[in-house]
């Protein structure tokens, strides 16, 4: 089979061939390590590439599963890890430099259980700088790239991981999401990522940006692939003081039932307000195709959704400049100057300022989630805007336009989906949200599986 | 039946003559305000007394048992609330002059709850200023008295609701409980009282004082009382953004079960550090009697414990702080000495320290909850001392003696009970805290019961 066949497979599909012996996870590995040092130079998706342990891991795998010993979907199946969740022996940057060296002496939870699942990691996945900012460049590790534009910016902060998918650089892959970073690069690399419920995937050695809002989950091509990953990534953690110690479900099952008989929310505030033209319409006609589908599509006023920035940047702010201020006090020139001037606006925040706006989000959440009495799940624009041009980025960050859409759901704590809806004329991504209630990720799922059964874009590839 | 009978029967004897008809809710009620009127004056238990409201609900209550509609356990029974639970069109003071003059427009949720359930309310029980300080004495209203003791305060801040359960000014109270309101009254009063689970009583409607640490739960005159009284009280609130969205359970049945084969702690580290002598003799007796009765009752370790205050006090200050700021900008002069110092001293509270203090709080919650892997409830004095004179705590507040036991199972969320254990040699009461895993009230109150029933610490009245 010829090496990029393999690369531009499904994880189910690779699943299948390794399942039947058909192809050996040692071939597969081989065939994404060929595209990443052929592709990634152009495309800087991976900070590290661990080529060695991953064919020994392979090469395990593949013996476990001549033996008869297949563990599940996962084995032998090359995933990327974003570069912040902690690996055994190498190194973890978090985008930055103060963890240049770092090399973790232990997994992540999330990483002991895709190990157990008999997955294979390929390497460390570029990012934002310490996963801040909505669109700052990484100013130690450089831009990752867009595949669909190479000028383009992936979105963040898991930008690596969007663009190595939708390169064609990894089956599967991390994510993390605090603002929006797993559903940003989904959305504009034209890949799928679900932010799980938050709780329900181990916090647990994946370091840390806003705690009451960090959520880890799984970046794939399709909505099959993350439900897979999910399965292996959620479950209680006893040493997650942040899980919900909820048991993980069998999200790949039932994602074939359609979209018939769910009621899905439309928004007609907030989530269309300056959003570019295209991306609006794009929406809307996904809106219409899950009618078409035999969803029940209604029109909703959200309430409280126009508190979602005064709400939020608080909560995240505090945390994250809690988090950094021994770093900010030793080595503060060490920070890249976005990041830096960020972290630094936040010193004078008070006690009350931060608990006000805590409380204020514990209102919004309860006002949210009312409208989820009469929907099962809503859906939007991921973005308001698709991948802006690097150039751009450097010059002016843009501000709120990229998390608008997704903060509200890390801010709930709701599951919420992006799958590709469309592209731009000019040929970049759009991506649809699908969010639902807490823990109920299988609606979500479900409905963006009908979704992308009834469209080709999660098929298509960029030109590289 | 004397009056002086009935108020000084259990609510469970009382609801069983309401329930045969031998007594009515009229008469029971009126037995109750006689002795408000009687006993109130010296022990200033109640800030407002609403005898014709209580006299009209006892008359309806009778009526609807007499047509055979009885609504249960409550229906009849005269009760008191604590100052800062809302009533609908009776003033609602918090202790402070700022609210002097309030009257709420909505019942507190769970004051609905009660009234549900058929409960008579005798008026608003007094309270440390804003529910706030160890030992604080109430700058507007005056200082209860302890009924053991006159010149000895009641604990608080809940002290109201401990005096007049003692004095058999009401036949249950509510409390509420950040650092150890709720027990430390119970303790110091030799009542029951019971703080639930974070979330598993609602929240809504009653003045905050600190809203990640705030429980509300009942307090009483024997353990099957505050089943009955939080039987009422708990459950989903989804107005209530706090809420765990717990169902209530049966509380009340059960009791019997005795304490055979129950796991018991007893903690060789913290919980006995600064105790009285009379105090740590009393519950170590309790303890080797839990012994007697069939329990396994096992020295261990506490770990994590040791951080209480350092990990407790930033959150109760920057929370409380932060509900006081509007008031403290516009009315600083209608504060008490003592409240306004401690509000004051919290201004300067960061965000990071705050935050800072939670996430070591979900650790030390994470740590602490791990005994429960080996133990089904752990022991301990309440407090570590018993009451002081007010004269004393006038002069000098104590710190944190009061509050030593009774804060960690407030940061950690898990249901702790307060049972009447014995006496000091000057005739004040002590009390055993029985703490148990998160939601499992049901181990709490059933082995509060078992001890009880050995003893009969909770069937003496003070000599008033």
């Amino acid at each position: 089979m010829e090496s990029s066949e393999l690369t531009s497979m499904t994880l189910l599909e690779l699943s299948g061939l390794i399942g039947r012996r058909q192809v050996s996870p040692q071939e597969v590995t081989r065939a994404y390590l060929e595209r990443i040092d052929d592709l990634n130079p152009r495309l800087n998706a991976y900070i590290t590439v661990t080529a060695d342990e991953a064919l020994a891991d392979a090469r395990r795998a593949g013996e476990e599963i001549a033996a008869g010993q297949r563990r599940g979907p996962l084995h032998g199946i090359p995933i990327g890890l974003k570069d912040l969740y902690e690996t055994k022996g190498v190194r973890t940057t978090a985008g930055s430099k103060i963890l240049a060296d770092w090399v973790p002496d232990r997994d992540a939870h999330t990483v002991s259980l895709l190990r157990q699942a008999g997955a294979v990691f390929l390497g460390k996945l570029n990012m934002h700088e310490w996963a801040m900012g909505g669109t700052s460049i990484n100013p130690h590790y450089g831009p990752v790239r867009n595949p669909w534009s190479l000028e383009c910016i992936p979105g963040g902060s898991s930008g690596g991981s969007g663009a190595a998918l939708s390169a064609g650089l990894c089956a599967a892959a991390t994510g993390s999401d605090t603002a929006g970073s797993i559903r940003i690069p989904a959305s504009l690399c034209g890949i799928v990522g679900i932010k799980p419920t938050y709780g329900l995937v181990s916090l647990r050695g994946i370091v840390p940006l806003s705690s009451s809002l960090d959520h880890a989950g799984p970046m794939a091509r399709t909505v099959a692939d993350c439900a897979l990953v999910l399965e292996a990534m959620a479950g209680p953690d006893p040493d997650d003081p942040f899980s919900a110690g909820r048991e993980a479900e069998a999200y790949s099952q039932g994602l074939d039932r359609g979209a018939r008989g769910l009621r899905v929310g439309l928004p007609t505030n907030y989530f269309f307000e300056g959003a570019d033209p295209e991306v609006a319409a794009t929406v809307l006609k996904a809106a219409a195709m899950l009618s078409d589908l035999g969803a029940q599509v209604m029109e909703l006023v959200v309430p409280a959704i126009e508190k979602t920035e005064a709400v939020g940047m608080p909560c995240l702010m505090g945390e994250s400049y809690a988090y950094h201020q021994r770093y900010l006090r030793e080595r503060p020139d060490d920070y890249g100057p976005q990041v830096l001037g960020m972290l630094r606006s936040r010193e004078n925040l008070s006690a009350a300022e931060y608990i006000n706006a805590q409380w204020a989000r514990a209102d919004y959440s309860r006002q949210f989630l009312s409208i989820f009495d009469q929907v099962d799940v809503m859906v939007s624009p991921t973005s308001l805007i698709p991948a802006a041009t690097i150039e751009s980025c450097e010059a002016e960050p843009t501000g709120f336009a990229l998390i608008h859409n997704t903060l509200p759901f890390d801010l709930t704590g709701q599951p919420a989906l992006s799958v590709p809806c469309g592209f731009t004329e000019g040929g970049l991504p759009i991506g649809l949200q699908i969010a639902g209630r807490r823990f109920d990720e299988a609606t979500v799922l479900r409905l963006g599986a009908a979704y992308e059964a009834a469209t080709d874009w999660h098929k298509r590839m960029p030109p590289l």
